[in-house]
């Protein structure tokens, strides 16, 4: 009953259109998500050998996507919906199928949610004030430039998120939406929070110890504490993964030339993407379910049903 | 008895070998005022018209200088402490006298008050532990070489402090003396301050408010306190300023395109140079006199005499 090992040439495939997306650095984990859809999507427009070739590659690509940006849970849950969905498929006709429609759901449940959680924070968004957001979060920008749309005045402080500098992209995304913004550098936060009346940030994966997104947040968390300022999280429940799952994120090293390309021999560099937020040092979790506090959690942390080819332990 | 304005050629020559100086974000103020003592002994060394010329161009001088770096107090006391010495002074030889005992004196002090500091600090370095180090003071780069050429093993992490990354300078500097580095960005600070067993940074200037320093020093200070790490400030008394003077730091603002030199239409860079740092945050102050905490300072603020032509009204 072993399944066949994955296509090598589709293992190629997969391996070159997974490169850019690991490599991503600027886009959040709801964006990065929709760009793995077009992956499957490659996967499944290939010739098709036998049903089991085809659960094999697709099984290959959901590992594969999930280990390229292991903080990011939607890459994981679109990985598990799909392996769940084609378990029980006959055909390679019918396992296309099952397949196709786990993605198109998919997609669907994340604009829908990245909606509702639009019209929720608009009402945290005061007029006139000044609002901060931490590196680069589709879900984020959509809330902002759905309450610019809708008349809501309000400028943006942000900073540039060290070292792949999203938000400059945050930045920019925000004012081309007619958003005024002010930009500093990381550092800088205390400086420009203790003049805002909330901050935002997106989040790559949430699990009972907190809430995991780009390193700096914890700082962020730990500033807007102490300056009294309201930090709200924008996040679909798709972010939602077990506990130790959550610690994937602690894989995600990159390179320390990133950082410094021209390191003195004597100085090592350390590059992590990720960091922790706790959910004590955060004023609530905005989901399309409205918004969270820490006990609410639990019915979301407990119902996640992994399939087997995806347990830390298989991975 | 009014003074004459400043001699025209010598107030070029101080504006052109003050700019550099106004220009060095990577130098921390004891440094810079060691550069400081060179433009007046340039000024000391020009032909003399007569006693109130040469009055005025050492003022001239005095006050650019403050003005080049408004934040750093070392300038101040320098330039104060030339004012004071060569009010009586009758003729132009008496006046040269007067100010190079006063710049010799000065220069002593800080040599000393260095050395002194880095004895004191030294105890404050557990073997086998990780310091963590924050932008570029050469009083903390004092401590730590001395501490290491005392045989004292530890290693080193210190993130870049944009937007001028002295932080490298740092990097490189403790390297060359034999120290292990580890360096990372300014927002992973969080991820490294845990395993840390004490935090030092430098100080511009000292007074009843708290400590000022590069900006970011502040998160460092709320991160510290976050996660137990004892936070000290190596300065010498130097630093004291009064507490109006205190926040002259807040006009250090640099050109936006220091920290993106491509902004889009609708995005404004703020370039805030400093922080301050209340005393509540500081687990102590590291001076030649010894190891200070809030109710220790009063003394050394209340007791500044301040030239008259230095007066903030004056500037």
């Amino acid at each position: 009953m072993g399944m066949p090992d994955v296509d090598v040439k589709v293992a190629e495939n997969v391996a070159n259109l997974i490169q850019p997306i690991r490599d991503d650095l600027m886009s959040g984990a709801a964006e990065i998500a929709l760009r793995a859809i077009t992956v499957y999507q490659s996967v499944l427009s290939g010739e098709q050998k036998s049903p089991e070739q085809l659960k094999s590659n697709l099984t290959f690509t959901a590992k594969t996507l999930i280990d390229a940006q292991p903080a990011m849970a939607p890459l994981f849950h679109l990985g598990n919906d799909i392996l769940m969905a084609i378990e029980n498929g006959q055909t390679v006709e019918d396992i296309q199928n099952r397949c196709t429609n786990a993605l198109t759901q998919f997609e669907k449940t994340l604009c829908a949610s990245a909606s509702t959680i639009a019209d929720i924070a608009y009402d945290l968004i005061d007029p006139g004030e000044l609002i901060f957001a931490y590196s680069f979060s589709s879900t984020v920008v959509s809330a902002l430039l759905n309450a610019r749309a809708r008349g809501r005045f309000f400028r943006v402080v942000c900073t540039e998120a060290r070292p792949s500098m999203e938000g400059r992209k945050l930045a920019s995304r925000l004012a081309s939406g007619g958003i005024e913004v002010i930009h500093t550098f990381d550092n800088a936060m205390g400086l420009v929070l203790g003049n805002c009346s909330a901050a935002f940030m997106g989040c790559d994966c949430i699990a009972r110890p907190g809430v995991v997104n780009k390193v700096g947040s914890w700082m962020l968390a730990v500033a807007c504490r102490e300056l009294n300022v309201p930090l709200y999280a924008l996040s679909g429940t798709e972010k939602f993964v077990t506990d130790e799952r959550l610690f994937e994120f602690e894989k995600h090293e990159r390179p320390g030339v990133e950082v410094w390309d021209n390191t003195p021999k004597g100085v090592a560099v350390l590059n992590q993407q990720f960091d922790l937020v706790p959910f004590n040092l955060l004023t609530g979790l905005v989901t399309e379910k409205g918004i969270l506090k820490e006990v609410d959690i639990e019915p979301y942390v407990s119902n996640v049903t992994v399939h087997r080819a995806l347990t830390l332990a298989a991975i």
